[in-house]
């Protein structure tokens, strides 16, 4: 796939009710709803500092930067043309972030010496045990590249300040990968879970973890994305919650 | 603690609507809901076998056995005076199940030499490393005795036939620990958050895996126990599906 788009190849989409506007390219890796609940699951602070690893566009970093003034953003992004995204992305938003096209087993120096309060990610979804690529698997492709789950939370862990949080979102049936991961190396341990309708199976999970602390592991009641038992028609059909998170910028509390 | 009771230190209770009445000492553990979610969770077919570690009074047992027609029921239980009431809690009810007093890390041969289609268990809650032992420990003491939980799952799983399951209840604290042990070694791990109201954090996790296969990881929506978003009167306040369960002998299905 080539790594920069003509203005045509490139769509103009709105998150966060308008709040954010991202270009991305019509085919390809695009951003769902996934990276902008994971920004909403951030307890950042204003003037912290965030490190997205895997920030294709932006989705994630920008919906961020906008619902908490005063961060200082980064991201990495293996797929240059993505990068460049997220770059002129974050400009078109009117926020600075600094995004490093890099790959994450070769992390540029000015990150590597650098801890930050929160690193997020939205890992690829692909996972060859269990999975094959559909048709257009571009993050899969892109992003993965062979590198198993576990170590990509490895790589986010190291990245962490030590009083800071690491904050991910992923396919529920990699839970158990996330916490074997997690499990007697970072502390206050929780999960969200985010299923479709009321009642289902997860379907994604928000996991975040403190780098120092214990704290007792939480399971969150599932956060309910759509209305009904069933899927009627193609209109829109998002709970309160869910519009308030997508639509009004809302944030995404780990239940207590 | 004694180790047999005199009957007017005994209770007997009713279970599943009264399917089922267990004597129970009125001081040291008594069965609560949690045994008999477990039972509820267990996808047994008349004919199979069940192994119950850390059995109690039997509550589990016996309202799996109350169920579920036709099972070989056993049990296991450390403390001898336990194991007699599980006993005599069988005859009482009209079922046969093989009771061992017995210590889980030092079985007798005849269940060393045994595989079962479903071992279950509610271990004890007691966490050394996070939490003290009330005034009133009597299961903890005696079951718990320094053995670490993923010890007893691993003395679960090794008695699971190969196409048999495991499935155990636990405070959801401790899903790390659970799911760190079953990881990589059992397949079709599933989860069942139970929560006391909706919305709320799960307070317990009814976990199940297969000895073999791969299968997905699955993690359902939560069972709610009591109506309300707080506990506002001593009535009883169950929600039609914790009911349909406690009193009227229901299932328990891991969402699909």
């Amino acid at each position: 796939m080539t790594s920069t788009w003509a203005d045509e190849a490139l769509t103009r989409d709105a998150f966060l009710g308008g709040r954010v506007w991202l270009r991305q390219p019509r085919r390809g890796y695009r951003a769902g709803t996934d990276p902008v609940l994971l920004a909403a699951a951030v307890e950042a602070e204003p003037g912290q500092s965030v490190l997205d690893i895997g920030c294709g566009a932006g989705a994630a970093l920008l919906c961020l930067g906008a619902r908490v003034p005063g961060l200082a953003l980064a991201g990495v992004e293996l797929q240059p043309g993505y990068a460049d995204l997220a770059r002129r992305n974050a400009a078109e938003n009117g926020l600075e972030a600094e995004i490093h096209a890099a790959d994450l087993r070769a992390l540029p120096a000015t990150l590597k010496a650098r801890r930050f309060d929160h690193v997020i990610s939205n890992p690829p979804y692909f996972d060859r045990a269990h999975s094959r690529p559909g048709p257009v698997a571009a993050k899969e492709t892109a992003f993965a590249d062979g590198m198993p789950l576990p170590d990509w939370i490895d790589a986010m862990a190291r990245r962490v300040a030590p009083l800071g949080r690491l904050t991910l979102i992923q396919r529920a049936e990699r839970l158990p990968e996330i916490i074997a991961a997690l499990h007697g190396r970072m502390g206050g341990i929780a999960v969200q879970p985010v299923v479709s309708r009321a009642g289902r199976i997860a379907e994604r999970v928000i996991v975040s973890a403190r780098q120092s602390g214990r704290g007792a592991f939480r399971l969150a009641s599932p956060l309910v994305m759509h209305e009904g038992r069933q899927h009627l028609s193609d209109a829109e059909d998002f709970t309160p919650e869910a519009m308030k998170i997508l639509r009004y910028g809302g944030k995404l509390r780990i239940a207590s």
